[in-house]
């Protein structure tokens, strides 16, 4: 049976399992639900991806990713465009419920972060139309700032908040925990962004870090405090999936049952607004 | 015949020389100033560091580092406070301009940011008094948001801003380019620090970033646009040194004086406002 409020976003044992086995895996687990990144979709096929999840029954709580749209010239801005126009068509075709889109890196010899946060604002504002006519949600996702050089130039809640002010409907919110738990003003930006909250990620921040990219932390091995996050969360009015998302050397190098096993403990034990 | 507007931070080069070695240095390659650390400092003694930096006619441009307030108990706050007493009077001693304050960590077993910015802003208030008697300015300097957990629970220039407004007269900025250059605020907030800034570090961001601590880039080879930044320092009335600041396992394996000629041949090449 599955448990109503936990979701395995599958890069969290990516090198454990394809998309067949980690899907009948996170259904073993009990997890409502998977978020598939497009690498794994598309290299099953896009129809046989969404028989599979039909066919599992699992909810598909997100789809990674997209965004990414700074790019030095005219030809490689469209190109970032017309692919996120895919993603939204993939998305729409597996049934997931958003789509999550990253700021993305400074574009190739260009030392102006403010410029490639206006070109990820104007990206949006060209795919949003196509997004609205899927009916498929565009999850804005801050990075921690480690990333604003090379992959996530949007920084903080408040710049996507503010985003979602100037461009309307068809826009939410992801709040990842291993991206914005430092922010100071973490508490302000999560009641602003209120309804618009639409998916809600989990991994904690080890002490030390050894890598930027791949020693995130299991949920209660690092420094997060997860309930207090999860009770902004839920008081801004979202009650939703928590969706579990790793990226760890030491994790993927488990056999993938095992890291299962200690994400339901952890989550359970760990992660509820109220222990 | 020294440049005027450059100064050395002694950790830059702290594998390659001890202190009189690193300021003999600093000497022949032309800086205007050094920045030792309070570890190489006490090594040598407080007098004798003192009678080094005066017969080498450098100024001491900032003293490296004390803040790191919070702490789990009364007793290591108190400690913490004492301490920094003790900073202040050997940057009083060694004729340091100012002394280098940064937030500190998560005290040990509590994961509250919010805890550890009001132990930061209470030990400030507590050590203030002995700094203004002493005239030793206290340069707040906000740290990567990658620190967050383990050393400096103050990410944001803002933060210290507010600070500054809170606590008045003896307090001042310290912008160091490799922790706020992601900053969306960049701009606002180092106009509002206006005549606040007293201290311009610089260093560079690579991509990738291959260790969190000791993988800092020399001006030049990572993201950060140096002539943007000093402008918006410059415009907001501080024309003073440029202290470079470098922790990298790539530049300390190298001979010193290879390492100060690079750093002043980019120094010239790259920092300037006006290039």
């Amino acid at each position: 049976m599955p448990t109503a409020d936990i979701s395995l976003n599958l890069a969290t044992v990516r090198k454990q399992w394809g998309l067949r086995d980690a899907v009948a895996a996170a259904a073993r687990h009990g997890f409502a639900g998977v978020a598939p990144w497009r690498e794994m979709v598309q290299e099953l096929g896009i129809a046989e991806s969404a028989r599979l999840f039909r066919d599992t029954g699992l909810r598909v709580t997100g789809y990674c990713r997209a965004g990414l749209f700074p790019a030095a010239d005219a030809g490689g801005r469209q190109a970032a465009i017309d692919d996120n126009k895919r993603a939204i068509d993939e998305a729409a075709a597996i049934g997931a419920e958003n789509l999550v889109m990253i700021g993305g890196g400074l574009p190739q010899g260009i030392r102006c972060l403010d410029t490639a946060r206006i070109m990820f604002a104007d990206g949006i504002a060209a795919v949003l139309p196509h997004a609205r006519a899927a009916k498929v949600p565009l999850a804005l996702e801050p990075m921690h700032p480690m990333y604003a050089a090379d992959r996530g130039c949007i920084t903080t809640l408040a710049e996507m908040n503010d985003l979602c002010d100037d461009l309307g409907d068809g826009l939410g919110i992801a709040v990842d925990t291993y991206h914005v738990w430092w922010d100071p003003h973490l508490g302000r930006e999560i009641a602003r962004a209120g309804h618009r909250i639409i998916a809600h990620h989990i991994c904690d921040w080890l002490v030390p870090t050894r890598h930027l990219l791949t020693d995130r932390g299991m949920m209660g091995d690092g420094v997060i405090d997860f309930p207090a996050i999860r009770r902004m969360i839920e008081a801004a009015g979202y009650h939703g999936v928590q969706e579990v998302e790793i990226f760890s050397e030491g994790w993927w190098a488990r056999p993938g049952d095992e890291v299962l096993s200690v994400v339901m403990e952890r989550f359970r034990t760990v992660c509820q607004a109220t222990p």
